[in-house]
């Protein structure tokens, strides 16, 4: 099959071996994927990962599953043993010994197939497209912040990052009613939240006040933890989305001093984005501004890493259809 | 009056002038000072502080109240406006105008007098030595982690860093009932952790297995987070104690990955740790490494910075009394 693969650097390889259903798994023909800041770190050595990239995904179900046949997916990107202490104690989002599509130990969807465990697939109402399938997985991370800190109405809320998840979760706090404001470097991305309504500031024109109750951080850099301190109020929260490949320099003492609570969040639940989706609570469709076949995948990379784009999807039709 | 100073380099003075106090201030006699790894941060440049160090103390009020003079007392080291937002919604320790005792724009108490607002001063009663009343702060800072995060007995808990804050919180873990582990590197403090009952591991011979559901983390370093993501559990809780003056390289996407909560932690309830000594529920006591007087203060903080040492206790007795 066709696919592209990371093993040291980002490359299209249009005689991928076809990947080989376990048993409990299903084969799911891919239809669209999308490049995430998470596919751009592994390109620079996070999670040492090697294989078929990418871990947004809409498609279609191959075989494995009489009853799932034909269906249009999105799918868990954990895949888990449901055995370990993790798994049994609720928490199988961080099992043990779990493999991750596309980022630890698992190929990924930039690719013609996908086999996945038919327990991680959902279905897809008709009301949502494929191409806004794909943010099914960013979604539901942008939904797992209000999850881990319960946002209300009075709270003065801060995102720090205008990219690709911070819009997302920018979107998503703007349906609590909050006091809203994000922070960015790209006026195109600051445009894009101006025209949802939601307040935006460019991060070097902002004086910083410790006022803010909760403070999302989706840089994707470490200076973005700097100025979360800086936004933070004494005992207030900090919502670390930022995952990067390299070592930083920090100093947490701000953290200490102030007693604020930094949050690690990561994967949430796919159900609440279905339904968002489904509910058009959240617009994703206006943050895709290009979108490339699988066979020029590189370049689709290299479309998502520049500040012009928000998001980049990949098309993935079978090889030798238009 | 004598006082150890910080102006780019510690030294004893033995005519600093006198504290003057303000309408709201007592004039406390400084009785017994204790040295803390925060004084040690402030002469790397913690802080920027200069002036008369030390914060904390047990002492004798002289004059500024009638009430309480003669009262032997310690005090709230957080001097605070009651006006700010910060104070107004109860959060007084991180008042916005705030000066700290010896730490933050307010001359502490390695020094025979010292003026403090009435508020912060706290009468001791008759079953508290002035020795022990000197850990009335770092003893409050320790119980304040289980008021920030509660612990039940059937909880794995780990204390990093076996220095005189860990000592302190792992006594106070040790009354909860959890099952606790403290990790240090100096075999004297190990010990001490033995002899009470409370199990200990080099930190050398750990081998991390991310299962302990809290981490208080008090090495006062920046590998002690490092060991602390390694031992907290996905979802767990560290509590981070540790300040430091310089930067440090850090990587924070295993607490993303995780979702851990890395929660600060500072100061604490003066009346959990007057009431624990009372009640002898802590020994603090058998702590007391070392003890100088006033005049031989520069070679306390020398000693205290010794891992041989635990807690360097300061005898502050009257000039040209024995």
């Amino acid at each position: 099959m066709r696919a592209i693969v990371f093993d040291s650097q980002v490359r299209y390889d249009d005689s991928y071996p076809d990947p080989q259903p376990k048993d409990d798994e299903c084969l799911v023909r891919v239809r669209r994927a999308g490049v995430c800041a998470t596919d751009l770190q592994i390109t620079h050595g996070y999670m040492n990962f090697r294989g078929v990239m990418g871990h947004e995904m809409s498609g279609e179900v191959v075989s494995g599953s009489r009853l799932r046949r034909g269906k249009r997916v999105v799918a868990d990107i954990n895949c888990v043993c449901r055995k370990c202490d993790m798994c049994l104690s609720g928490l199988s989002t961080h099992c043990r010994d779990r493999t991750v599509l596309g980022i630890d130990g698992r190929d990924g969807c930039f690719a013609d197939l996908v086999a996945l465990p038919e327990r991680n697939l959902h279905e897809l109402p008709d009301s949502i497209t494929d191409e806004e399938a794909v943010f099914v997985e960013p979604l539901a991370a942008a939904y797992q912040v209000i999850k881990q800190c319960p946002i209300e109405p009075r709270m003065n809320v801060a995102v720090v990052g205008s990219g690709r998840l911070g819009l997302l979760v920018a979107q998503v706090l703007a349906t609590t009613g909050c006091r809203l404001v994000v922070v960015g470097r790209n006026p195109r991305t600051l445009l894009f939240c101006e025209k949802k309504g939601i307040m935006s500031r460019p991060a070097d024109e902002l004086v910083p006040r410790a006022d803010c109750d909760a403070v999302v951080e989706c840089t994707g850099a470490p200076e973005g933890l700097d100025l979360a301190l800086q936004l933070v109020r004494p005992r207030g929260t900090i919502i670390l989305k930022s995952t990067y490949a390299t070592d930083a320099v920090l100093n947490l003492a701000p953290a200490v001093v102030g007693e604020v609570n930094i949050l690690g969040s990561r994967c949430g639940v796919f159900a609440d984005a279905i339904q968002a989706l489904a509910r058009k609570q959240v617009d994703v469709g206006s943050m895709v501004s290009r979108t490339f076949p699988l066979d020029r995948g590189v370049e689709a990379m290299a479309a998502a890493a520049d500040p012009q784009n928000i998001k980049v999807l990949l098309r993935i039709t079978p090889s030798g259809t238009p």
